[in-house]
């Protein structure tokens, strides 16, 4: 969908595009193909966009400026063993996935990074992604947006920038990698704590009733912090902790996300809130499940605190442990003597 | 308001509560003194209170642990001059009021300062102040919420902890006042700002209509960057951003900050959307005011950058000189080089 949705600067710059399907998006491609339709996205796509099935990649790639990876955190693999390998040198990659992966030390890492651990040529490519604010619907109706493109190079960046850039579509520009992927990566799965007080509300009001805006707000505050602290972890730039604050903005207001942490304030257990989500496994789980192995790893060896990140690992308990929703209110405290 | 909600925690732990209305609250002390209802606030308040009007102030004091100042911004030099001489000598005050001065140097200071500036005897005085998430309605319904006490000795800020902490009331402490109120008093500047979204999206997709959140949340970080800058400018510390994060979302939630903002965004001009208000001056429209002119004071002096603040100088722009709302997205882009 945000693959998809990156259509609309593209096309409004001029540019020709070439959208290609995974193996599971091929009846996405054929409806595209049939009536300029995004069956996901519901929208219709700009007007003269070419469509491929993933057989036609290697067609679709060949002679392309720019490549934009729009696979989900559960396609990285196969990203990385069959799309990276057919870029061509020089060809600069601009993912838009959002995620970080731990390792077995405990560390967190980027996708890129991952992408150049998996891939030994992927080292010599130009990888960027895109982190911030943005859901693909409302960038798909060109409403305004500002989101980070981060590359290790800003040479290549501006080059970005300058195709992509729109009156709608603003971009700011970072060689700080880990630094914006991790603050980004995080949303996902402090969107889930926000929203658990969002079902802790409806438990309490009833659901339709008032909703609590000081405990929302409380475990935004506290999701920030914790976020901030793994920026620390990852040697992140302090200052990315602002992607991450619109991010986690945006996701808390939408999407499957809130849905599941609202159900599991509400006293869902996990297993049934999966199931009136129809059993699809979301990226914020996943993401929150990493991120919490990356800690309790850390925590071991004596190189994280337990005390950095309470709501994390009470939500971990939550989703994985059959924990019930019980806020750790006073390990948020904190005490800071001059 | 807040003054009367925080008698929900005290009244909860034990504490005899005692409650002084300004002479602007005379009918509200009547209605509580009459039949227990708050009816601003709109709750009965806890049994047990002994109310006052501002003729029974020094009897009200007397005898009392400590003082709870629940006055707004206008209502600052009023309180110096009326309720600061009779706190006795070693009690401490804690003041929910959210704010800053501007002085004429571009200098912007906390009430706790500004209070040391109008009463000599202040600075002898135990003065801490309340910042964090917390709307008056949802403290009186008890719902779940997290502050910071700030003051300048940690074991005072400790002993008024232990008077007010309850299992819905979550207290951090931080000795850096100047950092705290700074985070928490801009959040009403940029709560006005965030929501000039929603009447753009409003003005686009009808009232009622679809909202967009890439824009608000785009608002939001620009919001917390220039917040961070600020802090930087009063020497406070950066991690107290997180204080202003929490408080900046509750404040976007609700309350006649949204509405003016809302209003503005549609395209309404701030004289008539001031009308729809009943001419009630906001302490949001006021404390933006106040920043701006510090901002730009330090601009003249060379000490801050216009580049760092285009939110707020537009958000004054908008209120005092009559400018029609165009978000100057562009200027919120950022570069970091490595």
């Amino acid at each position: 969908m945000m693959g998809s949705a990156m259509s609309f600067p593209l096309r409004d710059n001029g540019h020709e595009v070439r959208l290609v399907g995974t193996h599971l998006d091929r009846e996405i491609i054929q409806s595209i193909k049939a009536e300029g339709l995004h069956p996901t996205l519901k929208r219709k796509l700009p007007e003269g966009i070419d469509c491929f099935q993933i057989e036609h990649l290697e067609q679709a790639i060949s002679g392309a400026d720019t490549v934009v990876g729009g696979v989900s955190s559960f396609g990285v693999e196969w990203f990385a063993a069959n799309v990276l390998p057919v870029i061509p040198e020089g060809i600069p990659l601009l993912s838009v996935t959002k995620g970080m992966q731990n390792e077995s030390d405990g560390s967190l890492i980027s996708y890129p990074r991952l992408y150049c651990q998996l891939l030994p040529r992927a080292s010599e490519m130009c990888l960027n992604a895109v982190g911030g604010p943005c859901t693909s619907y409302e960038l798909a109706d060109r409403d305004q947006t500002e989101i980070c493109f981060c590359g290790k190079d800003i040479r290549k960046l501006r080059q970005l920038k300058n195709i992509f850039e729109t009156t709608y579509y603003h971009i700011s520009l970072s060689e700080d990698v880990e630094g914006v992927e991790c603050a980004v990566a995080m949303k996902n799965a402090y969107a889930l704590g926000v929203t658990l007080a969002v079902g802790l509300s409806e438990r309490r009001n009833g659901i339709g009733g008032r909703l609590n805006y000081n405990s929302q707000a409380a475990l935004f505050a506290q999701g920030l912090k914790e976020m901030r602290n793994l920026l620390k972890l990852v040697g992140g730039r302090d200052e990315n902790i602002l992607w991450g604050a619109g991010d986690l903005y945006v996701t808390v207001f939408g999407g499957r996300t809130r849905l599941i942490g609202t159900l599991l304030g509400r006293g869902m257990s996990f297993k049934d809130a999966m199931s009136e989500l129809s059993g699809i496994t979301l990226e914020s789980v996943v993401i929150a499940g990493r991120t919490a192995d990356a800690v309790r790893t850390l925590i071991k060896r004596g190189r994280a605190s337990e005390a950095d990140y309470p709501l994390l690992l009470h939500i971990d308990d939550i989703i994985r442990h059959d924990a019930e929703v019980d806020i750790p209110w006073s390990k948020f405290e904190t005490e800071i003597v001059l």
